[in-house]
């Protein structure tokens, strides 16, 4: 079977590009230099859309880079990337309820961007003034799809999800202290939330977050 | 020490009244119906203020009342009640998320009402629809405290902790089902709120919510 | 504001429609039959889209449907209903892992099927028999959107988010005993689940997983 | 709407000082300093209270005050400060129970201090020798109000919520090891408290408790 | 080896007796009336101290004593008991916080006395009125040993601990509610005390703190 | 592919007998006596080996097999069996702590003999009495599997690992109370054993237990 | 009232030596040398028996014995200890599971030493290898009272519980990992020992072990 | 007793090798360099059978192969290694999920070596992409015994457990992030899972799982 390449150290599931409209995505955590080069240099050639290396230091990010023609770095995000998609007109957008939420709402955005999905974010729209998210709620209800990123009691998912009609993405973020108990509240509550059709992924996974929208914004494209 | 009135079952800590301004409220379960009409006819007969009991059902509501006159019962609150206080000017809402915090709700109104606070209560204002927040926005404001009932997410105690300069004390309640834990998500998450100076009682303790704002509004009276 | 109907035990969140596409859904478990009655004689009056109570017993649904004509009781599901929408063209497949599981696909199935989705389910798919997962995969990829129903380990999420192309919306179950932690484990396995893009709802909640595609169903609309 | 400030990376709730009696405090974990440097300024030009920054570690604290004149940094209470409030009449007694509670009580006796609270401090007054406690009970009771700041066991919480009759705020403290979890043992004993009345905020959130007394001193300003 | 009873259902350890001062303890729960039976008529027949039955409900007990003569039933403490032990001059006093308490309480009261120590108890005693324990700190003093018996958040046990230089075995109760956690709080809260050499036992188990004194008592026994 | 026969509520793995040398195994909980009957004619009818049904009460077990001829029911192990296979020469043990443990037990014993193992017991062999345990220490050793069944701390399983070569599969069992936490800690406490090479199955699995000696005793079946 | 010792920063409790034979000792983290030298030098005034720091590390250990004279440190115990008492007649032998858990005997060791026991320890005895633990039963038989330490799965406090007559307590321990869950597992499965009388301190408390033996050894002191 | 070598730090149960096949393996965290050369010149010389150290990084490994010759380290596995014995004809395959499980995977492929298995490894086969764990079946379906190593959510053990007919041990990864809780979300999954008669070790034990089949490999050598 061809579908898979196996470098030893790793298999390819090349097939995935055709099966899911995106070639694998490379998890950078615990993979040295040489193995991310590896995987993702059978990627490009095998695969034709876009490559991605989520959560890479800066420092491994350069040296595979130095392996690796023309790829970019997205630092906030952690993100390596290699021909990104051609934004398309699916948008969504990202609210992140504080400022500590933005690394994880920064690899939302830089994922979906990668993927084609014309992405934009709001910042700081926690549920503690309304008239923040209120002010913004234009914009909320205009996107195609939003994901929500808070990490605390995880609230603003809640709230987002009665504003909009739109599918709503929760990612819990694990900043907080005590009772936050990294992020695992924040997930309990989004599960628990009032809010119907609300759903959730991994805590700090904004990653997880913009695949899943990828997926949704997949059914626009079927329906075109 | 005749402070102590020792019944051999009990011990009734009789400067309870003096020392914090209320005498000893009664915690009905595991009680049978003769402790409780000792107990009761203890305060009653060496206490001069409101006598509470509470959680306590229907049937051995009626067994004690049959044994002490002039008593009442709040069936939807489980409170058995002698001697309430004459209502002041502190004024307190209750707040309840949805239609099944009702009975944690209805607790907390029933002790505050009797212990003279002046309480009143808005329910099924889930921050899903947050117009019914926003449309009850001046009732909260203009309340003295605010008690917050909530399960799920718990996500009304944050956005009432936003919108109100006053103490906001939040119970959170064990409705729900899967991740709300049987409110001990709802308990972390109000913890892990945004909203700065809210307080959390234990799990469905409409009573104790009622309780800490009679301290607070004792202030107030120290302050005539 | 005349966007609330205040019942005085509920506020009708009359908007929600026009907002959301679909009136409010009330969950059954806590209300009494005569406030159901009144909740979804409101509904049915001041709005037009589908009318849904779930968790619901067939003797409290047999006393709702006394007073309110016109709805249906689905007893598998445990819902009740008035005004169902046409079916549209939005493909949904509900995949249960284990025959235990089929109650929670049965309310994902009624509630997908009342909001119009096209919805048609395959039961008894479990991993430990790959077999019977491959066999369906024809069917799981031409769906728009696939619910996942599994309690155990919830390893279906995994499996069929690697199949599929569609967004996948896994449902854990509370099923199962010892390890399985009444569906806290197939929660978190589902979370930590190599497939990217998998969103997950909360345990049992196959309603939540209907309204999630509800939302999703909305672009192609959208699009149209 | 010109209540709130868009800085990009945050959103300032310039309303909140009308609102709530004091401006947005700054929360410091994850903020840059030039994040903080503009915060803070934007609080100082369009608000006219106390403007605080919590957890915040001595250089980070002395690169911002390079940038902001005339603030003030509490190194114990890891505190930034700036225009604190003329101290009032509501006295606030800290009582902390171990020497190893000391930083959470000193945050919040400087963030009581600095929002206008006339508050003192008893240390080391834990429930295993109770002559120390008792030996405080005069200073406890003539407080208007008591933050009481507990790791390990808690016990301190339930005694002192048993000895006064004003507000107690409990802090659970994630000192000590073992069994008490990192606070949570504490968080979890101060909520099953056989104290009536006494509230609980998050571990280590000595801000929060001086937050919830503030919240309560205003009762008494607004009935002067 | 004949030290062993095989009862085919059971192995009798008749032996223990010997080695430990008491013969073997038959815990109730999960055993017929007939294993009963068997169990306690080879203990009698083979060992010659006190033969226990613990935790066993009412009719059960009436049943097994209708098979085996000159037994007694405590049915607060839920014990059966053949030939208790004469009571010796180590004196235990069980301190039980509140009434909810009693049953645990009951056992360790009841265990204690059966194998000869010269028990007493105190109820009532919790810490939200330290008067009451004040003023019966003679008779915790002068105990040889002291059980407490607590739920909640089991402060009792950090402040007995600190008033007495006995040794101090405290038992976590599973009553009170929400954060209680079904006793766990007060298992944790214990181990986390501030009171140093305070040892704690399994939630609920009268009997196993009394067990623990026995330990202790054999510790004079020896020195006589 | 005819290896699954789909019966539309369940989907038969009819190549499982095949693949792994049983047919499936069914479990009972959840599934109605039409649904069983079915699976289990399904069964008979295309596979040759032995067909169970475990965890069933008696009267669904009667209502069963008043449809199926030639069943039989083992009461203690709440299992329903058609054609046991022959016993063949791989001796195994079932080892129990206590008496509270011989349901799990049972069940262990009972579907090891029903797919063939020459199955033994021993009871209440727990840890407290060693003298048991060395005991028994021969028949241990000259089983070439031992199922260790054990509640409480499971320390059985560390013990037996360290006494014996063969494989050991240790079950805890959810006996207990407090903090037994309903098996989780024996589960964990097998977990963390210090005796090398101890696997563990699901809490009261005793089915579990059975199947994997199953697995491992056809290893001798491939080296006959 | 005399018998605290005001420090400013710590309020010592000069009774406490009179109330329970044994001065206050200090627990080193999270006290700065200053702190402590202030402590030691104040106890040593007011008090005439032994001094205790635990948990200090050897630099912090140096920079206090700089300043107070006459003291010695243990660095595998991790304690300053001024004037020990002289060894009594109270035999205490620590049993240690495995050599990660000499730390923690250590402490039980040194600090039982520190306060006048009669102290040995057996190392390595885990359960997995019977005969280590068999070999020394005659030693752990003669004494007083036995300490058990144990990580893992703490079996070895259930078999120790079940050879001696004396008292046991158990120290659970942090060492292990994955199911080991920092001490959590080894505490809770000591708790539900089959072992009658076992009683159990915090995690990795070497100190609260030796201090409870020290209660338990004046009972002997009371009977001479 | 000769079987046990006493070195006073440790105890050498030397009577293992002749009971259970294999000289005790020496776990290396928390122990000196001197110490553990003790304990592997006492093994060497008075077992005849491999030596092995596991989790010891290379420096320590180093040091120690400086005093004790003729040992080997592998460094992915963390193992030094004495007189390994000689590759029999059990056939054991590793199967990792995913790259990131490539340590623990190294262990057990090292320890299984090392004992005289034949063991092989294949990488990368997790169940987002069927194919690849398809296109190994072959190889998985060939061999004696199988380890799975995976973390996430431990979806691999169901799958294999369900193509293969051989025992299969199950090893959960603390790989992962957020809802993985270090392994416990695998741990737990793996134990619920649908796949009947697999076992599991504890989280991140390759050792363990290694040990599991050398215990069941010593089945087929009793049967030749």
């Amino acid at each position: 079977m061809n579908d898979v390449l196996n470098l030893g150290f790793a298999r390819l599931d090349l097939a995935r590009e055709a099966r899911q409209g995106l070639p694998e995505v490379v998890y950078g955590p615990g993979k040295t230099v040489d193995q991310i080069v590896g995987i993702v240099t059978g990627l490009l050639e095998h695969n034709t859309g876009p490559v991605l290396v989520t959560r890479i230091e800066a420092d491994a990010a350069e040296a595979v880079l130095a392996h690796v023609d023309e790829g970019g770095y997205d630092a906030e995000a952690r993100l390596l990337l290699w021909r990104p998609a051609i934004t398309g007109d699916f948008a969504v957008t990202v609210a992140a309820a504080g400022t500590s939420d933005r690394p994880v709402a920064a690899e939302a955005v830089a994922v979906a961007s990668a993927v084609g999905l014309d992405t934009t974010a709001v910042h700081d729209v926690g549920v503690a003034g309304l008239d923040r998210i209120l002010q913004v709620r234009g914009r909320l209800r205009s996107a195609d799809a939003v994901i929500v990123v808070a990490g605390m009691e995880g609230a603003l998912a809640s709230v987002v999800g009665g504003l909009v009609r739109a599918p709503v993405v929760a990612v819990p973020v694990s900043t907080g202290y005590g009772a936050s108990l990294e992020g695992v509240t924040a997930l309990l509550a989004m599960h628990a939330s009032c809010a119907a059709g609300v759903t959730v992924v991994n805590i700090d996974s904004g990653f997880s977050a913009a695949m899943a929208v990828h997926r949704i914004a997949q059914i626009r494209g079927a329906a075109r």
